[in-house]
């Protein structure tokens, strides 16, 4: 009896993955989740990690325990090197896993547009261990201004550039912002890190451009108030261990951060499908690549076009509701139920914070910034994270910083295999 | 005038070096505080961060931090190569740091005995990077067992062996048992944790030699009970990949835990006096190597020898008690006032615990076992965190843990950086 269920292999344990073996807790099927990491990671709050805001494990969580109660999947901790649509199988290792069903769930990664010689100056934010290496960066950029002798040398290491405007971007900034006026203020004796310098660069014409444009302005007057220089309407040209030349001046700083892009992970070309400029795989409504009837992918790594003709955003609702409607599209497939309808994204709207009292929203016709909305901000967050231990854990952090202007996770680890010259 | 304020340097933020620039807050002198890592690490609770009960950030304060209202002191973060007690200096880097009075806290590392190479199969616990590295070593031995095919190397992933068993080696043990045997219970579908054997290994004829024989009893009988097998009077004559021999037999097992012997830092050669075996310097009654007036050494790098005539031992209170101390005599030089008596310990007793729900607590004429000791045992270690802040989330993290049967900080990372070769 148990053997002749059908195969359900799920790439990835993100929002997507994750929310897709959810869905089909009841089905009659057999569920392989796959991931490379060991934990599901709530992304929304990794810049939180990488400014010693929060701790790793306050927000992930180990993908077993959260689906050790739903029998009919198993989890395994490896990495996937493709997939075969003809033999309906997906490579891990040596191994070949055979599936009735392909969920591609593999998100996204940060991108250079052709210029991958920048990641080592500056890199990106998408899992736990980007966040503690930049949280080291920046951390160990005040230490090592505090010994620096030359004044130019101490500048630099003072400058903090974030390449990008979106939410994540605008996060960090305002972060980094908090950490070095409030959180550092009175902890050197050598340097103010007051005086810290954060430039925020953006190549398009405004911050946060998924906002109406009024939010946007806002945005970028919190950002000024805090400190944050904003620099819109300028690619950086160039990114070394110096600096970044931005609008043809030269920027020396230490510490470069890139928020400024992603490209979809390889699930294209595990398919043989073609794929945007992203890298996304183009879907249809049943978040189906064309001509593949056993495939769906869902999450960052899909390019899923609306109504409206524009492509469905890379945020954590879209990917937990497609991986929902997978799951029940499939359940619906193997108990021979008519199928649910087409994927329609419910758009529940943006939210971005910035610093400690500040934060737009746009939820459609409600529109909010200021304080108000930075509570809100934080008590939706709190809400979705994963447990109760979590939520009381995130609670009491945010609510140390807040009244004591302290980051609570300032930890500078991995020093000793560094200086050992290992990395 | 401020100038001519004598120098203190301190070498080492513990409990010892911490403690002594505490103490010294309202004396004229200028504070160098220097240490390897920027944070001071609550050692008592380490082993809970290595078995995935807490998170790094909950046991580890940012130094700066912690004295950022005590002006008269700098804190450098960097690694001490050596000292010249003749031109009084310390080398930092390529820097000589001029002192007038040296304090020095380097602690102790763990030691092999002659069998350095066993390191790499057995690697000890002292700093938060050996404690997430071991906690990566544990639950990645879960995830290879699960898909490993061979019963054998099931059977060798599934067997933890801890080397040593002073109140480190029980606490690592009772909590690796409660890991596999509560928390990680139900998360598998191929292995069951329930079955993994842990071996606690001791070279003496007993576990807790420190405290007494019924205490040590107990202990022995609650390990057993929570799944332990506890070896005591053979040492382990081999370790390798492959796993231990003890008492002749191999003991096939992947993961390996050194808990058995610490030996002093430097300092002994630095300062050009003879050590005891263990590389401890000996200090008289103010805390001074012989011949060396300006020259202080505290708590696990220091050889003190009690009214019995017994070295004391290297645990958090003696270098607490001693930092305190050379912090009053130095002050009361400077200030030209009589010199306090000669160092004392005052010793309030030991205490371990073995799981959730047994502990030992030995105050010399109070002794206690079983559960009250383990709430005491709680009480009093959250007592001393250093903060509000991480006594609420550590008693948040055990609460929950002791509630839900859960761990939470079971994520494994660095797992890319290990993946591409790089260590």
């Amino acid at each position: 009896m148990k053997e002749s269920e059908p195969r359900v292999v799920i790439v990835g344990a993100g929002f997507g993955g994750l929310s897709c073996a959810q869905a089909l807790a009841r089905a009659p099927v057999e569920i392989t989740l796959i991931d490379r990491q060991n934990h599901h990671l709530f992304q929304p709050l990794l810049y939180q990690v990488a400014t010693a805001g929060l701790s790793p494990a306050d927000i992930a969580w180990p993908v077993r325990r959260m689906l050790r109660r739903q029998k009919n999947v198993e989890v395994l901790l490896g990495e996937v090197s493709g997939a075969d649509v003809h033999a309906r199988t997906v490579r891990l290792g040596e191994k070949a896993l055979a599936y009735d069903f392909l969920v591609l769930a593999t998100g996204a990664t940060h991108a250079y547009f052709g210029k991958d010689e920048w990641e080592p100056y500056a890199p990106g934010l998408k899992q736990l261990d980007d966040a503690t290496d930049i949280r080291q960066r920046i951390l160990m950029a005040f230490e090592r201004a505090e010994i620096a002798t030359d004044p130019d040398e101490r500048e630099a290491l003072l400058t903090f550039v974030v390449v990008g405007a979106g939410p994540t971007g605008v996060e960090l900034a305002g972060a980094i912002a908090e950490l070095a006026k409030r959180a550092l203020a009175s902890d050197f004796r050598h340097i103010d890190p007051t005086q810290a310098r954060i430039v925020l660069v953006e190549a398009g014409p405004r911050v946060l451009t998924a906002f109406p444009e009024k939010l946007s302005a806002y945005s970028e007057r919190a950002l000024e108030r805090l400190g944050v220089e904003v620099r819109t309407g300028h690619p950086i040209t160039s990114c070394s261990s110096h600096g970044v030349t931005l609008d043809k001046k030269e920027v020396p700083a230490r510490t470069i951060i890139w928020a400024a892009g992603v490209a979809a992970s390889r699930a294209a070309e595990w398919l043989g499908v073609e794929s945007d400029r992203a890298g996304r795989v183009p879907v249809d409504a049943e978040l189906r690549p064309t001509g593949l009837e056993d495939v769906f992918v869902v999450g960052d790594t899909a390019l899923f076009i609306d109504e409206s003709g524009a492509p469905l955003p890379g945020v954590a609702p879209v990917a937990k509701q497609q991986g929902v409607h997978v799951g029940r599209l499939i359940r619906a497939a193997v108990e021979g139920r008519g199928l649910p309808g087409p994927f329609r994204y419910r758009n529940w709207g943006n939210m971005a914070t910035i610093g400690r009292r500040a934060a737009v929203i746009d939820w459609g016709t409600f529109r909010l910034r200021g304080r108000l909305a930075w509570w809100l901000w934080g008590f939706v967050h709190i809400y979705f994270l994963i447990n109760l231990r979590s939520r009381l854990i995130v609670a009491i952090q945010w609510l140390w910083s807040y009244l004591m202007f302290d980051s609570g996770a300032r930890l500078i680890t991995g020093l000793e295999r560094r200086n050992r010259g290992v990395e």
